[in-house]
């Protein structure tokens, strides 16, 4: 009956009262304040609306930044203020995308006027209006300005073009190629609303493991559709490239960077893009990884690949980039993976073109739950660096489980290489601050799909807004992105003590999220003993294959411990960082705990800061795992009267599998670790509820974000 | 700046205020009427409402049909009823899923009282009295019964359990197989529920290509699942079953019919299925067609398998049923491939179980845009004989194009087949009458998919609608369907003069439209002459592997003339059908210019009804077709003012694609087949844009409904 009285309320709303929370709305929610009298005390201050830009001429993104203005008051506060649109001088102060917002008065009315030195600064100015219109912040005395960190805030979607997303956990691929370019889903224009509400300002559209067929005139076609549905709320459109279009497409024998030939089609190929797509954003692209062709092929090295496709989209004035991707590694090569890419890439700093960037993801292996970060971003100090930050929670649990991100990007961002003495942190590096560049730029792979709610999980859209908030400023904190987000995504017409509380509930749940994953799945430093392809569920036990691949190249357990050897008796692979983390990783007494087996093959009965041996402690993280999953639960399930049903029960639904999902990595890791420690579970940890076999016999066959069986 | 307007208009709605028109809701929209008076007329009658069943106690189907009479009341009119569920005796009248509605009075209370024989008839019953409110019928004086003339009402959906949608054009399966059964999508319960209000009563939830996997336990659970969801709605789960399942998931060494062991098998897994869902409905099995497994393996036939899987679906009092699918034809058989179902059915009549039924494609080929009907609707007088239709546009322009198929479908039903004299029709075969069957069921291939508006097209809406209503009462019209759902999609909370001037010209379009695609794809009597593979767009020079899978193994072209000859002649396939029949088809004069070219291989100089020559009629019925398209596209632009914009915009694009795809079919055809003529086209006729190897070279990559290049 639960399930109909939903359907009775539901029907309510489609009766034409009130949109219905399903979630399509993300943090852009506009409804009215319920008191005349509170929506007044906004209004009277914003009577008067001005958009001020050196350009001063009513753009595609002026109007747009002008309709979402009226949505949004029209929406709130029932009122419509007066906008004018004015030109005005730039202000070196606020970069390119900044704005400042400070009070006046024009013909007698109070009001605001945002000025900025591009049209898209108006836009992201609007949006921060609207924002704290929405958090209920006063507006009689707006005075401040805000500039992005970093120049270029991008996405990366792994879109293919049958509509799969890889590592895509909310449906399929927004993107209808099929359809393109005649059909255009409405949705084209929510999605880059949403990107420019968060001061997101490119696209890569489509995925790293690239398509040449992308690059067909046909399929150009298609792109400049969506570029142009984008163009309004100022995002870019961003390619991969496939390093051997033009064998597969250009009808070429090679796609040697050297060749004249090769050259040649590139550089018409990118002439034939912009004239498609004039304000073309430049190209992801992955070479020489898992399979991709690059100009390894060729005897030639990544500063040479790279450099190709560099020269032409900075020709006649353009200001397209080369984002290359750090994420390489070959089986073949018996060094120790994490090590590799420094390898590679240190021998060719200074060696990239000026508009190439070299794309780091934050860690050195793989977007694990928690890994050190990438040492490469401690090196290259010739080379432009960007971070690649992975949003869709390909270990992390997919859609089904709540991993707030936010602070595994902060612990990213906030981390020291010590590069140039204390204060060198990857934040520095990737903002361009610590260098002095001014072309910066930070990528997310997104976690969007069609899914009604845009991601799968209705409490993953925090972690698509995290990201865009970080992209903008590196110095906010997880917690206040929190905040933001749960009162600007759960919050009410009315603001009331309970809601108060839920919106800290829903904080504290996120908060937690993380370390939670974190805890029932690699714990201490653990990292890559997920399933194989999927990489869903625990899978300590996968052998086979490439060997690093598997799950012991990673974990090493044997009788003596457990834990990646990488210190000097191992890998060494800590050598890559400056020496203030090598003393401080590198001794066993000293490491923290959360990278212990990270960086050691450490004993069983090696003693942890808590007094507990190794085994019990690696026991008891993942029973605290479990424990606070379950938690995580009942703190959800106990928020029922403050949530609206449809996204509640959703996110109930989901939290229930997490607690199921929480308690099958516990088992399975630890069963199949006790095989080498021999030792009993410690008190309070709840024993298994099946044999090892059970859950290695465990086969998720069709897992979203891949055509195929596994 | 349409756009931007287009994103302010909705911007305004999703502030609070009105339902964007998504197309989300289909028909079932329960907007407010705008007058007080107007609202009252109608509440006055309904004071109260009586639900009355043998049962009398509050199922779950019935709460599902109070609170559906709920919503739509309160949705319309502002007025909840007061609602009564009480015991009443059976009609023999009623059948099982028939009501009747009266003119009641409780304590007072002016009301309506629906009376079923069952519970889902009560809810057919508050859908119909639902349906007449939205269309403004009077209240007044209900007074009216209403029985399905076919008991099954079955939907049929080719769902792949990667999401994948064979030949489904409206994005991907709402199975969101991997978050079963634990996470649930509200969408299963509007998905039900819109079932419910067209009265079917299941669905088939896999593609007839089956995967052995979802047999499993594990796959089980989660159709246990969807079960639970549909059922509220009187929607019964269907599976489809792969033959060779006893090898591939049992362990057995054969799939054998008559090997005890695959007996023994099926039997056990039949009670699995039955553990998990208890109202199961039974088995959709294609067998030894297209590379699906069967019963020749084993040199066993048809009526052998199909029992194989019926018995136990007919034990322990259960009502599980087997739909037999016909659509069979041999590739290495010389015999033509529209006559070899007849010619492997025909000798097995009377060999099938009481429980079984032989499912028909409308026609004896696949779907085209027009065929002569199936001759196995006249023959197997001892044998359950149901149709499948396709409501999917496989060959009538997926879902970019517009093709109302009622009319299709109407044309079917209506046929008379002659097999126990005059007014021997399709319609009286599948319903059971001419043979005097109470087991009856008619099977629709669903186009139903992820998309927001359900079906791609917003207008293809009207094909599910239609084939649910003719389900449930074929004597309709398709006019009259068409007129029915133009108000119930369409209509606004205040009807005017104007929107009466809408849904005509709304009606017409459908009503032209499915033989504009006729016209211009595939008139006077072609088939099978589209593109391969996707089956999108001209392909008459398809040739290459399978000749029953090529172009000319159909049209026949050459320089005498063109068509398939199927009189005496040629394949005979005529002599399948009545003495009627074949005296009025296969006799080229008397033969209907629609039905032309499927039976004979006419002159290029047969003088047609119209007293041209065939290559002229044949030039201008393509050319007929696209100015058809034009304006359609035409007329739609002309309601702009009438109908809300994000639908006019959708339909406005899809129909810009239509008029360039009729284009392309008769420049396409015409080069093609002038091949053969060498005649000029007559006038009238635009001369083609492109030469043929442009229409040739056309490739479509990634078509929707498949996870592969093309």
């Amino acid at each position: 009956m639960k399930r109909l009285l939903l359907v009775l309320l539901l029907g309510t709303l489609a009766a034409g009262e009130l949109v219905a929370e399903d979630g399509y709305r993300l943090w852009l929610r506009y409804d009215r304040f319920l008191w005349k009298k509170v929506r007044e005390s906004f209004s009277d201050h914003l009577q008067t609306v001005v958009l001020q830009t050196p350009s001063g001429v009513n753009s595609e993104v002026l109007a747009a930044a002008e309709a979402e203005l009226i949505r949004g008051m029209a929406g709130m506060i029932h009122h419509e203020p007066r906008v004018y649109v004015v030109a005005g001088e730039a202000s070196a102060d606020l970069r390119v995308d900044g704005f400042a917002v400070n009070k006046v008065t024009v013909d007698g009315r109070v009001g605001v006027r945002i000025t900025a030195n591009s049209d898209a600064g108006v836009l992201y100015g609007v949006f921060d209006i609207l924002r704290r219109l929405q958090l209920r912040e006063s507006m009689a005395d707006l005075d401040y300005a805000s500039t992005p960190k970093i120049a270029r805030r991008v996405l990366n979607h792994w879109d293919d073009l049958n509509r799969f997303v890889e590592r895509g956990y909310a449906g399929f691929s927004l993107w209808e190629w099929p359809y393109l370019p005649e059909i255009r889903s409405p949705r084209y224009q929510d999605y880059g609303r949403a990107l420019a509400s968060l001061g997101i300002n490119g696209s890569v559209i489509t995925s790293v493991n690239a398509n040449a067929l992308v690059l067909t005139p046909d399929y150009l076609e298609k792109v400049a559709a969506l570029a142009d549905e984008f163009r309004p709320w100022g995002v870019r459109v961003y390619l991969t490239a496939r390093f051997s279009a033009p064998i597969e497409i250009g009808g070429l024998d090679t796609a040697d960077p050297l060749d004249p030939e090769v050259r040649a089609w590139w550089a018409a190929k990118v002439d034939e893009i912009y004239e498609h797509v004039p304000d073309f954003g430049g190209f992801v692209v992955k070479a020489n990884s898992e399979g991709q062709p690059g100009p390894h092929e060729y005897g030639r090295d990544h500063a040479q690949g790279a450099n190709l496709l560099a020269a032409p989209l900075s020709k006649n004035g353009r200001d397209g980039i080369v984002m290359w991707r750090a994420f390489v590694y070959d089986f073949e090569n018996n060094t120790d993976r994490v090590k590799q890419a420094y390898n590679q890439f240190v021998p060719l700093d200074g060696k990239f073109a000026d508009n190439v960037l070299l794309q780091i993801k934050n860690g050195p292996l793989d977007f694990m739950p928690r890994e050190a970060f990438s040492p490469l971003f401690g090196a290259m100090p010739q080379t432009r660096l960007m971070m690649e930050l992975q949003i869709t929670q390909e270990y992390l649990g997919a859609s089904n489980q709540l991993a707030y991100l936010a602070p595994l990007f902060e612990e990213a961002l906030d981390q020291d290489t010590f590069a140039q003495g204390e204060g060198s942190t990857i934040a520095r590096v990737t903002d361009g601050s610590l260098k002095g560049h001014e072309l910066s730029v930070i990528a997310g792979v997104a976690n969007t799909g069609s899914d009604r709610n845009w991601t799968g999980h209705p409490l993953a859209q925090s972690n698509w807004y995290a990201f865009g908030r970080l992209a903008w400023d590196h110095s906010l904190s997880s917690e206040e992105i929190a905040e933001e987000w749960a009162q600007l995504t759960f919050g009410t017409k009315e603001p009331s003590k309970k809601e108060t509380a839920a919106h800290a509930g829903i904080v504290d749940i996120l908060m937690g999220s993380r370390e939670t994953v974190v805890n029932y799945s690699m714990p201490l430093g653990l990292h890559h003993i997920m399933e194989r392809g999927h990489h869903y569920g625990p899978g300590p036990w996968v052998e086979g294959g490439r060997p690093d691949w598997t799950a012991p190249y990673y974990h090493q357990a044997d009788e003596a411990g457990l834990g990646a050897d990488r210190v000097a008796s191992g890998s060494n692979a800590i050598e890559q960082y400056a020496p203030e983390l090598q003393a401080l990783w590198g001794d066993l007494e000293t490491v923290p705990d959360n990278l212990l087996l990270w960086f050691h093959h450490a004993p069983w009965d090696h003693e942890m800061d808590s007094g507990r041996l190794l085994w019990d402690e690696l026991a008891l993280r993942y029973q605290q795992g479990v424990d606070e999953a379950d938690a995580m639960l009942a703190r959800w399930v106990g928020l029922k009267r403050e949530i609206d049903l449809e996204r509640w029960e959703a996110t109930r639904q989901r939290f229930v599998v997490q607690a199921k999902d929480a308690r099958e990595w516990r088992d399975a890791c630890l069963l199949y670790f006790q095989q080498f420690s021999k030792r009993p579970l410690p008190e309070g940890v709840e024993a298994p509820a099946h044999d090892l076999q059970h859950y290695i016999d465990v086969n998720r066959r069709y897992f979203p974000g891949h055509p195929g069986e596994y």
